[in-house]
C-alpha cells in the first residue's frame, strides 16, 4: 500500500460547472423548493465560526427521509460532485465548506426521535435531532445521553465528528455510544452498520469505521444510540490549586483510586479571570477544576469527601461542593459560557479554539508549556480541560487585521500539535480533521496508516466525492 | 458496492503445494527451529476445541518480534499463501484453521509486558501475554485489565475477535480497552492504529476496524490497552429466581437504576444443577443470577442492599453477599468452571458451545423459548448469559457418533441464530464469526454491509491471504 497516492485526487479538483448546472436542475426536479441556491444560504452552509474562509457549496438540499438522501447521492454519483453533509454547523474545522462546490444536505428536517427502548436503554433517531432536543424529551423517561460537547450540536454531527465532552471521562466518546447506524453509501446504496444488540463480534465494526469518518465514506441517516439512567443524586463544586501540576496530579489519582467522577475540567487562570467577569462568579484567579459526580445520595458525598482529601494531598482546596440544582447549574453554565467570557477578553476578535490530547501524565507538562508558549507569542489563549481525559483546548481570540498576530497564531498552531505529537497524543482529541488539521494527520499516523486509510477511502467511495478535502 | 462478489475468491482455493514448499525453504533459512512442520505440532496449531474439523496449516513460525512477523508476510505474499495468526488457541469458531493451509504465526515467544503507565492507567504489551499473566503482573501496582472471556487468552486474540466476557456490563468489551495496534499488512509493512492519547478525532479509527477483523486484515504484533485501579472493595453473591423472566427484568431495573454492577450473570436451572454436582455448591435449583460490585466499601454494601432490594420486586432473593475474597473465589470459580461441570453432565460428549446476544428487552424470551427448543431437539444444552449485554451460551454435549442427535443440534443452531436475528439481535455476541459463523453473516448485515467489508478486505488483503475461509 506504501505506493498508493495519499492524497485523493477528486478531493481537490474543481467539477464541472456543466455538470453542476445539470445536477441542480435535476436536484429541483426531485425536491423543488427543499434544493436551495441562494447566496446567502449557501454560505450559511459553509464554515461560519473559525478562521478558515467561508466555501460555500452550489446548492443546499433538505431532504426528508433516508431515501431523499438517497436522490441526492444518486444525482451527486451520475455527475461527479461533491456531496457535503449539514448537522447543525458548529464545526470547529470547517468540516461543512465546500472547497469543491457540491451539494450540502442539511438535516434540519430529519430530526425525528425515532424510538426511545427504555429497558435497552437505546434510542433510535435521525442525524438533525440535536443533543439537547434529544435530553429534552428522554427527561421525563429518567434516561439521558450524556455527550456533551458544548454546542447543542446535531447527533449526526457529533456521530460524523467523533465528539466527546464534558461528560467523557465518565461515558466515554461518541464511539462508546453508538450502537448502529444508517448510512447512504457513495454509490447511493444504504448499509445498517449493525444490530440493535449491546455488542457483537460478527464481522467488521463498520459502526466506528463511520464514526468519526466526517462524511468522507457516508452520510449517516439514522442513529442507533446508548442512553444512561439519570443519575439519583449529582454533586458538584469547584476546587482551586496551586498549579496546572498540581490540578493534574489530584486528577490522577482521582480516577487511579476509581472515584467514577463524571466531570473533572481545568480552567486556567486567564479562563477563570474570564469567567468572573462574564459569569460574574467570584473564583479565586487561579487554576481551578470543575467536578462533577454521579451516583447515590451516598455515593455522591462519599466521592465528593474523597476527592476532596485528595485536592488537599496536592495543596488544593477548599472543594466546596452542593447537590442543589441550582447552584450546579450557575456553575456549568460558567463552564459552558467560555467561550462567550473569552470572547470577552478582547471584544470583536476572531475566535480560534484548537484542541489537542496526550496521554494525562504528560498534561501538566503539556498545558504548562502551551501557556508559557501563548505569552511569548503575545497572544491571548486561555486553556480549558476535558482533564480526565488528557485532552484540552486553546482558545485564541485574534485581530485578523494584525498580520504579525496572525503569523505568531500559525507558528504556535504548529508548535503546539508538535508538542501534543511529541508526548505520544495527538492533533485532536475531539474537534476532528476537518480542512484544518489535514496537513497534521500523516505526522501523527505515519505514511502505513495513512495509506489503510486512503485504501478505504478509494474502496468506499471511488470517485471521492463523499465531502472532499477532509482529513485527507 | 452490491456489483462486488461478497465471497473472496483466494480465501477457499488451495495454495500451489511448490509454493509452499519454497516458502517453507525460505522461512527455514530465516527462522531455523523456529519453523515447525511436525504433523502434531500442525494439528495442535487447528482447531481442536469444537467440532468444526482440525484443518492444519502447512508450517508453525514462532516469532520473536514484529520484525519477524515482516518477515514471515513478505514471504507468505512472495508465493501467495495463507498467514494464520495464533494466540493461546482458545476460539470457539476454529479462527485458527488453515482452510487452504499457510503459515501459523504462534505467539508463544512474544510474551513481553513491554510498558505499563501507572498514572496514565494503560499499558502496552506483545500479542502472546494473556489475560492472566497481565493481571498477575499489575497486582502489585494496584491496577487490572477487566476483560474476562473465561479461557486464559491471548490478548492479540481476545482483540482479533473482539472479545468481552463476564466484565463487560461494566467495563466494556475489547473494543472499549484497546488504546492502540501495531499491526503488520498483507504487503509486510507494519502501521500503527493510533497515539497513546485516551481519546482522538484524528482520521478514520482503525484500531476499531482490526479489533474483531480476526486476522483477516493484519496481525497483531502490539496492543496498546487501558487498565483500570483495583477496586477498593468487592462484593459478590448469588441470587435466585422464580423464573428467566424475573432475572432478566431484576437485571433491567438494576441498570436503569444506575448501580454500576461489575458482573451479572444468568445460569439456568441446567446449569445451576451440574455446578451444583461439580463444584460442590448448594444453590436452588433455579434460575440463578451471580453477581458482582467494585466500589468503596460503603458503596458496594449500598449497592448491594438496593440490588436485593430489586431481586425481592421480582421475587427473587434471597440475595446473599459477602466481600470476602475466600467465598467470592469459590462463587467465581465455579461460574469461571461451568465448561467443565457441563461435560459431567454428560462425560465424554463433545462440547458444542455457541453465543449469540440480543436486546435486553426481548432476552428472557429468547433465553426461554431456547430453553424450550433444547428440551424439543432433545438436547443436552445448559445456558449461561452475561445478561447484562444480553449476550449468552448455549452450552451443547452431543453423542458425535449419533447422526440423529448432531442433525438435530445443527437445526437448533439455525433456529437460535434466526431467533437473535428475529429480535434485532447478533450471531454472536463475543465469539466471533471464525469459520463456524460464515453463513450467518449475510443474513445479519444485509448485502450493502457485506459489499463494504468485502472491499475493504479487498482493499488492504488484494490476494486474499490474510487468514482466508474466515468471516468470508
Amino acid at each position: 500500500m506504501t505506493s498508493a497516492p495519499i492524497e485523493l485526487q477528486a478531493a481537490r479538483s474543481q467539477p464541472d460547472r456543466a455538470a453542476v448546472a445539470k445536477a441542480i436542475a435535476e436536484l429541483e426536479t426531485s425536491f423543488g423548493d427543499r434544493v436551495v441556491t441562494s447566496q446567502a444560504v449557501r454560505e450559511h452552509h459553509a464554515n461560519t465560526i473559525s478562521w478558515i474562509p467561508n466555501q460555500p457549496p452550489d446548492a443546499v438540499v433538505f431532504p426528508q427521509e433516508t431515501a431523499d438522501v438517497q436522490k441526492v447521492a444518486h444525482i451527486c454519483a451520475k455527475y461527479r460532485i461533491p456531496i457535503i453533509p449539514y448537522g447543525a454547523g458548529t464545526s470547529l474545522e470547517a468540516h461543512i465548506n465546500a472547497p469543491a462546490g457540491g451539494v450540502s444536505v442539511d438535516f434540519r428536517d430529519m430530526n425525528k426521535i425515532v424510538s426511545v427502548h427504555v429497558e435497552d436503554l437505546d434510542c433510535v433517531v435521525e442525524p438533525g435531532v440535536t443533543r439537547k432536543m434529544l435530553n429534552e424529551n428522554l427527561r421525563d423517561q429518567g434516561l439521558f445521553f450524556p455527550i456533551d460537547p458544548g454546542a447543542d450540536a446535531s447527533l449526526g454531527g457529533m456521530a460524523a465528528t467523533r465528539a466527546s465532552g464534558t461528560n467523557a471521562v465518565r461515558y466515554g466518546t461518541m464511539k462508546d455510544n453508538v450502537i448502529a447506524l444508517k448510512v447512504v453509501l457513495a454509490n447511493g446504496e444504504v448499509m445498517t452498520t449493525s444490530r440493535r444488540a449491546r455488542k457483537s463480534s460478527a464481522g467488521y465494526d463498520l459502526t466506528r469505521l463511520i464514526v468519526g469518518s466526517e462524511g468522507t465514506l457516508g452520510i449517516i441517516t439514522e442513529l442507533t444510540l446508548k442512553l444512561h439512567g439519570l443519575p439519583e443524586a449529582i454533586a458538584g463544586g469547584v476546587c482551586p490549586f496551586p498549579s496546572v501540576e498540581a490540578a493534574c496530579n489530584a486528577t490522577i489519582l482521582t480516577i487511579q483510586s476509581g472515584i467514577p467522577v463524571a466531570r473533572i475540567e481545568l480552567l486556567d487562570e486567564l479562563q477563570v479571570r474570564a469567567c468572573n467577569t462574564y459569569s460574574k462568579l467570584k473564583l479565586p484567579e487561579k487554576p481551578v477544576l470543575f467536578i462533577e459526580f454521579h451516583a447515590s445520595e451516598a455515593g455522591v458525598a462519599e466521592q465528593s469527601e474523597r476527592f476532596g482529601e485528595i485536592a488537599t494531598e496536592f495543596g488544593g482546596g477548599p472543594f466546596e461542593w452542593t447537590t442543589k440544582a441550582e447552584d450546579r447549574t450557575k456553575l456549568w453554565q460558567a463552564r459552558h459560557d467560555v467561550y462567550w467570557a473569552a470572547n470577552a477578553l478582547r471584544p470583536g476578535a476572531q475566535a480560534l479554539t484548537t484542541d489537542v490530547c496526550v496521554p494525562i501524565s504528560r498534561l501538566a507538562e503539556c498545558v504548562t508549556e502551551t501557556q508559557r508558549d501563548v505569552n511569548e507569542s503575545k497572544l491571548i489563549g486561555p486553556i480549558v480541560g476535558h482533564i480526565g481525559d488528557g485532552n484540552f483546548h486553546v482558545s485564541l481570540r485574534l485581530d485578523m487585521d494584525n498580520k504579525r498576530e496572525v503569523e505568531a497564531a500559525e507558528r504556535f498552531l504548529e508548535r503546539l500539535t508538535e508538542r501534543a505529537l511529541s508526548m505520544e497524543g495527538t492533533c485532536t482529541g475531539e474537534h476532528g480533521v476537518g480542512q484544518g488539521k489535514i496537513k497534521y494527520l500523516p505526522i501523527e499516523h505515519g505514511t502505513e496508516a495513512m495509506a489503510v486509510m486512503a485504501a478505504i477511502k478509494r474502496a468506499m467511495d471511488p470517485q471521492g466525492i463523499m465531502n472532499p478535502g477532509k482529513i485527507f
